[in-house]
């Protein structure tokens, strides 16, 4: 007999769903056997959901195309949403199956009942399947919402009466609805506005590809237009690209990097806004009277967006990029953000992937970065902490196989320290730099500005995570993969090398002193 | 200067909240400095928001009265939820405070910036503070929503800006609303009952006290009533108390435990549903013909409904409790949930708290628990996954001093596995008991009910935890709790003495063959 879950997964696999990040209960047991008999699903376990969902954006941001989340009721589902918020910054397309009690048994109010929807609304598109019959077109709905511009999260609510209902319906195929053209009014209008004195483009959102960034280095060329790059859900780096300056994180230089702009063209992005609110400060990071034309949405083409633009200002085929400076030799001494920032540019295998959960200690590496081989790199948008070592997961799943490299900071990733054993079970080829400086170091750096260096041992208790010291190869061990501690730059050049050769995870704690 | 933050904290400790489980983030700087002055005030650190909402829970079921829980904007409240819900169903008082963005930075939509009040509405009375001057009536004010009938969870909304503005008001102090009298009516229509043919107590709820135990057990010999407990937030359990069965878990023993009754006397819960719907089955799991009449609700007063009932049946004072077999002699060989009940059984210290999340595992242990010193159990009521270990660290932290012993599922406690570490921090006496039998094993169960025993390796990878399995005593020493592995009732006898033995927190794994 075929089920409502076996039409909502043969539906996905025609609609070109070929991965699910699951962490079932029993309200999805008929999900789990039809997972069985769905040949071309590759199905991952998860020991949290936060992993799952974080797992599927970073899938979603390498693959270009939506995986599916499977949780466990309202419960499990809220462990997910953490990711989930990401997810919906980086405008990954996602399609989440949430089961729910079978449709009689709602009102009585079981101990697991929740209002699902609540929690759904509360990160995306939502719609209830109603009966088997309904799996087909509803999953069909949902890969279309997922896949509307840069992408989004659509979730459909499984009743398991409608799961393990017979249908004799047939699978139910979407293609991905895909970006927006840019009017060529929108493109007339920021080349004129490049021509004036103060022009800038603000670019970033869910992905700037070495097309758009080309573009954008023969576009800075023609015109001497400065482009600010805002953190940015996937890009591609490296000494092959031109190589543009990010936006700082904290409000103070982040005004002042926009200070002299008379004319923001902003690409891919709103305008930039500082992350948090602090006194005295505009939450408006370009100055007031600054003009702002927007040349794309984060749903836009943007590859064709900055090609028609760089044709609009006149800007030659090929341009000569300014020259920057060779990546160091390789560092010797204590580990510090400078110079484990060398030290993995320097490692960077052509075609890594580098995901940046690393907010007060990544900043050199981005920095050398731009002369390092060609890679891509994936920060975490939202600011949920915990999305690292998830998307690690995710980025290094779809085909072809690339080498990830997770440069995590280690209170963040506390948080979802359960990926590692799925990178184990997987045998994912990630790397884990784990940058151990034993400090929510951000809190220190806020307290700091806001002038309450002065607080005591409370305080201190709450930024400080010593006492006892995680120890990260030992938590690596627990979950399966193998982990070593290293205390100088030399020693980590050398865990690099050897866990870049070897297949599967591992995990490097960098003890930044 | 008195900040909102300040006002917060001195209202919550005049109304006599002592514990605050914290994963602050930028949001919050005003109020960890406010923590930091807050004599009387003991802050725990979490490395996973829902660490600091399971001790939130544990703590209020064991003190009877709220700790605060703080978090972190949206996401950081998201990671809170799955034990927000089992706290929800346990009717725990807990006051939650979460930090949000500076009410003017709120328009501009942040990264970190969602809508907070769809999660709080999910679980409980959200009150959003207006400014400074209004922390302290909002403290009151959730302090009293929290503490009305058995316990709620109140959650307050703090705009970065009110938290660190000034204010010259005066703290608020509030008192605890508390549960509701049982009207004579209600207890006179119970006696009534009572006397009939086919008569059962069902009880259960937030609280089984010593108390209302001995009483039930006088309305069962003077009656010759049923009495069946459902599975209860927090009740008190050994040797000295009279014995009641608990209903089974899955549906068909549930059914037939309540077959013959005829008329059911609920006190302290709803008439009993099955956990999930099943095809085929009734959700209701009492005889539909049977008459239902409610004693108690959850929020009203059960130690005194239950005298109350007794004296109205005509109760003597004290009664004589049928007998119930000693504890067996320390059994020998391997480890399976017979043998470890009857270990842990037999090494239960007078005075113990047991943490119990092993639905598949932990029958036998509660079934000689009754046999036992005595001691208090906690039940996860909720079914979210995760609350164990948590509820473990704040079960551990109110006086006086109790040993706390956590029977804990190897698939449950990774989803909080980062409580070991709050427990290693603050030196907890905990006992996590491991139960690894390396698989999420309900499920299994399930699978088989449902005749699904044939699926293939995809539907066996999704219960299977093994490939690779977790290394529970390494994961416990890389957050710095001592972790040992055994296998045989002998060795488990042996490292439950040492344990028990030796201050501060420790895990066996004991391997379940």
């Amino acid at each position: 007999m075929t089920t409502g879950a076996d039409l909502l997964l043969s539906s996905a696999l025609r609609s070109g769903i070929e991965v699910c990040f699951a962490n079932p209960g029993t309200t999805e047991l008929d999900l789990v056997a039809a997972l069985d008999r769905a040949r071309g699903m590759r199905t991952i376990l998860g020991l949290f959901e936060g992993v799952c969902s974080g797992a599927a954006d970073g899938y979603a941001r390498m693959a270009g195309r939506p995986a599916l989340g499977l949780f466990h009721l309202g419960p499990g589902f809220a462990n997910s949403l953490a990711n989930q918020h990401n997810a919906r910054r980086h405008r990954s397309p996602v399609v989440n199956l949430i089961g729910d009690q079978a449709s009689w048994h709602l009102a009585h109010d079981a101990p697991l009942t929740s209002d699902i929807d609540a929690l759904t609304g509360w990160c995306g598109w939502t719609r209830r399947v109603v009966d088997a019959d309904d799996a087909g077109p509803a999953m069909a709905e949902a890969f279309r919402t997922a896949t509307t511009g840069a992408g989004r999260i659509a979730n459909l609510v499984l009743p398991a009466d409608a799961m393990w209902s017979g249908t004799d319906r047939e699978p139910v195929a979407a293609s991905a609805e895909g970006r927006r053209p840019v009017a060529d009014e929108a493109v007339g209008s920021a080349a004129a506005a490049l021509r004036r004195p103060g022009a800038a483009i603000i670019a970033g959102g869910a992905r700037l590809s070495e097309e758009t960034l080309r573009s954008l280095g023969r576009i800075r060329a023609s015109t001497g237009c400065a482009v600010h790059l805002t953190r940015t859900a996937r890009i591609e780096v490296g000494r092959h690209l031109p190589a543009f300056g990010e936006l700082p994180y904290f409000p103070e230089p982040l005004l002042g990097a926009l200070a002299e702009v008379e004319v923001a063209v902003l690409f891919g992005v709103s305008e930039p806004v500082t992350f948090f609110g602090y006194e005295g400060v505009p939450s408006r990071a370009l100055p007031t009277e600054a003009e702002r034309r927007t040349l794309a949405s984060v749903d836009d083409d943007l590859e064709g967006a900055a090609a028609a633009l760089a044709e609009a200002v006149g800007a030659p085929a090929t341009v000569t990029e300014p020259d920057r400076p060779p990546l160091p030799d390789q560092p010797d001494g204590p580990l510090d953000p400078a110079t484990l920032g060398v030290t993995v540019a320097r490692a960077l295998p052509e075609g890594a992937i580098v995901i940046q959960e690393s907010v007060s200690s990544g900043g050199p590496f981005r920095k050398w970065s731009t002369s390092a081989a060609p890679h891509t790199i994936m920060a975490i948008l939202g600011g949920a902490i915990g999305g690292g070592l998830p998307a690690a997961v995710g980025a290094a799943v779809p085909p072809p196989d690339r080498p990830v490299i997770a440069l995590q900071a280690d209170g963040s990733a506390a948080y979802t320290v359960q990926s590692l054993w799925t990178m184990a079970r997987e045998q994912l080829d990630v790397t884990v730099v784990l940058l151990a400086n034993r400090r929510y170091q951000i809190l220190d750096v806020e307290l700091h500005r806001a002038g309450m260096d002065g607080l005591g041992d409370v305080a201190k208790g709450l930024t400080d995570l010593g006492r006892p010291d995680l120890d990260w190869a030992a938590l690596a061990g627990g979950f399966g993969v193998p982990g070593q501690r290293v205390h100088t730059a030399t020693e980590l050049a050398a865990a690099l090398e050897r866990s870049l050769a070897e297949p599967g995870p591992h995990l490097v704690e960098a003890v930044l002193g």
